[in-house]
């Protein structure tokens, strides 16, 4: 659960629409179908337009990460990889074969997999590169999928705006309806740059960030398997993984590999 | 048919005119013949003195794969280097000749052409690399036509809109036409930015990413026909091939090149 | 000639001035010499103190490839280039002294100069690539020269509007000038915002896609001169030199080199 | 104690609400309770999804060096490490092992124990420069939680004007309230600028160049471990690590270490 | 004397405010100290809480070569090295320790220091090499400095109009002081706007100008304080240093170097 995803959300919404409420702005002012109507369906137009098919399913299939938080714990990760070093050695590399089916990480299996197939060392590098850097690269296409809608929902919110005040100023001879107008005219650009602000840029900031350490971990498997395959001592392969665990400064002391 | 094109343009302008339509704007009040000019005449001249003519030529010639989609299909392709290795493997190299002329990319087809041609393999990997490289190049500059345009339209839309508030200014003495001259400076506004955001900056994009589709096939291509050409075996031409197909994460059972 | 820059500045103007005009506009209302004073007054004046004097004079030199197109063509280029290997050939590398004269690109006789008179082809190379760079590092900052005018045109129009509109606030007591003096205000910022979208940013883009190709160009020579150098085949460099000429695809069927 | 940033935040803000006082603005007209949750509750909001926890955590840990200042002195490190370097050259390197435990700086510390504990040359140096562009990586996504929350600032400050004015709209009727009203929407205005303009974007700044000296220091720390590793004289050490002092062209006189 | 800097700060001032003024706005509606007070304080205060000290005080001390231009002549530098690599080859390396005293620019009197005493080639080239790329990126942070500025300015010049409006909305009932009082709001917008567009980016952006050419002179010291130590022939010395020295295309004519 990735609590701040979930606070942030709830905070950024209940401070900018409970504080209007506060004021004494009447919710109800600022519900407009129409409004709605023309900012997020022609961000939808627009994002859809914009992104390969692919990009999209991926920004969406994405989604839950952001408030489920990442499932990839580097210190489980890189523990997993020494034992498995520890019983390579032992028991040499195809006996890890029998732990392969447990592995839920596809990127882990796949390398895993293909080590015990045999594949040259070089090669094996290659493609596990390969796949991490266009796993890199799909991750960098799904977030800019939801900072797309962070770019388009404020322009779009602009052509509501504008297209409001068209309205207004066609009935300019009723002044009575000149304020009431004009407010609608606002709620568009209320709708485009919250929904911008308040929703689509943060998640695609998010997203990056999750994914920086599903990348960060990938990484510290990559570099695991290849230890393994080169035969390497668990306790050289354990302080090689530390790097990639650490945080800002404070981290050195809390190192969950086993000092075999 | 790349349907998410199609139903991106429809649902962006649907939302955003029908959403004014349901507001009560009449469509009438929209349509301006004069700010349809300024800003997009304004646009074309912009854009037209920007972009060298290589780029305008390409940037036309690549929209119908916006709405067509890509043709190549990477599972198609692997699996044509793939059974193009067995046959080079059975028959010599020279075999594939009698292949080529049915072979439609022009980039597989020049590469396979140097390649039985007897071509260096240093110099085969250069010459594909550059071509690759000056067709990612010319890409990029294609795509950056239609972001020119979405750039230069909502400022056209700007002048095009103060050269109405100075109209409507020389014409305050009249107040009755105030109103509707102010209606008529915002629809240039409105111009300006619909035609940036719900039309040509997805359009850039779009190309753009629909054109790494093809780039990625075609790093496949060059892959495997220098694979091909160092008479490595077809079961591991596949197995590097697979590396350019993947999706995000999920793909990995889906590879459509044979387990020779 | 260069068509569409022509058509382009052309186009651009007559759309945006000549639709205030139909819309009813007198032309002599956009006409403000102190605007004009203010805006390009202040945008000069905000270039000179921003730019390097290489920079600016390199700036208005190359105005004229804007509007007259790029001499050098890439396949003559390489014809030339194939002829002399083909004469290096024959009558050794000191024939080409007497060719020398005759050609125009600075680049290309510097070039060849150097390696008539033996030099090293290591240091050839560097010097080739060093000066290669230098020009395109060069291009880059004539071309920001024209972007600059661009980027302060519209924000100087805007010093020209504020001021403008406090010169009206002072007249608030006399209405009648109210709207005239909004007018002149609006003016600074049509003359900033078309000045930077119809002519400014457009020439800043020109000229970097022109010398696009004079650097595409100039690579081609550089290779060209190695390969001579080198004393590789005609026929190699001719295939070798095929791959700067390229467009988007359709290219591959007009090589202008000889088959020798 | 770093003067300048609490001198600049003191200034910032004396200048600017100092100014509006002198210019007869009560402060009172400025102190709007629901225009600050709005502000900076839906700024936290947007900041708290945006962000992943860890980097949170950095931004708010390393807020005391703005005002306090980098603790680092690049001359103490540069005297410190050539010590050590005469020791380990008459003792050995173990000698070292007993100098460790004085040490506070945690990378400084770490690479001295891993160089007393016989790492290899190779990955010492591999293991160190991974450490320290994971912490570079670290400091960079820290400052962006405190540029983002300069970015989200103004954006949501006005979405706050414009649910003020909204609210204004709907009291049209009663003029008198009218003024007042557009004030109160417009303290969001200034809420959002200031805060991004005259805190959130200079600490966001003034962190990274903070931390440039901290990632300079431990570069030099980097390259002093793996001198007194390979064993080099102290004074061609002192001579390496001057490089890593010097200002801006006048710093060439005041070289802290010791001409051993 | 770098005339155009002059030229243009002078030109920028005199259009702006002179256009103004023959405009009929008397310049005493411009003048307000307290306008002046919020932008510039405000200013001053966002760039001293941004930067480190270090940045500041060479963003100080670099002021005076925007107006005096820069010292350092390629072709003065390049005769004073190959008449150095003359006397070097005639009378050894350490005669050249005579002429080191009368050597005024800092980084080609290190340079010679470091190879007369001896320094090892390679590392005097890794020594050589930091110092100049330290010197670069000490120019940039300088440079940003300024341009820090011109970003800050319009936005606290916004901070001053919206405290303005705020402070007429609160004089509604008084109509007669609305008008001039919208007037003081403006001219802090003025303010900003100004200060960035003809003062302080420019002043950025020809820092960075004039220190590439320092950059570039520096770049061919370090080469030729190399090609001395390796005892290159001067005229070959000669030849290199040329590729240093090059404008844009036509500079081909006027080598300064000797042909030795």
């Amino acid at each position: 659960m990735d609590i701040t995803s979930i606070i942030g959300l709830a905070l950024g919404m209940a401070a900018v629409f409970g504080g209007a409420v506060l004021e004494g702005l009447p919710l109800s002012a600022i519900v407009q179908p129409t409004a709605f109507i023309i900012v997020f369906g022609g961000m939808l137009g627009a994002i859809l337009l914009q992104s390969p098919q692919v990009d999209l399913v991926n920004a969406v299939k994405d989604l839950p990460i952001i408030f489920m938080g990442v499932k990839e714990k580097p210190g489980e990760v890189s523990e997993l990889i020494v034992n498995m070093a520890l019983k390579a050695r032992k028991e040499g590399i195809l006996a890890l074969q029998a732990e392969i089916g447990s592995i839920e990480d596809p990127f882990l299996k796949k390398g895993l997999e293909l080590m015990t197939d045999g594949t040259d060392p070089q090669l094996l590098r290659e493609l596990l590169e390969t796949e991490l850097s266009h796993y890199e690269e799909s991750v960098t296409h799904a977030s800019k999928v939801w900072e797309g809608c962070g770019a388009y929902a404020p322009t779009v919110g602009i052509i509501g705006a504008v297209l409001g005040l068209i309205h207004v100023m066609q009935n300019l001879n009723d002044p009575s309806k000149l304020g009431g107008g004009i407010a609608v005219a606002f709620v568009a650009t209320v709708y485009g740059v919250a929904g911008a602000n308040l929703l689509f840029i943060p998640l695609g900031g998010k997203l990056k960030g999750n994914r920086r350490q599903t990348i960060m971990t990938r990484a510290m498997m990559l570099e695991g398997i290849l230890s393994i395959q080169a035969g390497e001592s668990p306790s050289f392969i354990s302080e090689k993984l530390k790097v990639f665990m650490h945080g800002h400064d404070g981290g050195h002391k809390k190192d969950p590999g086993p000092e075999a």
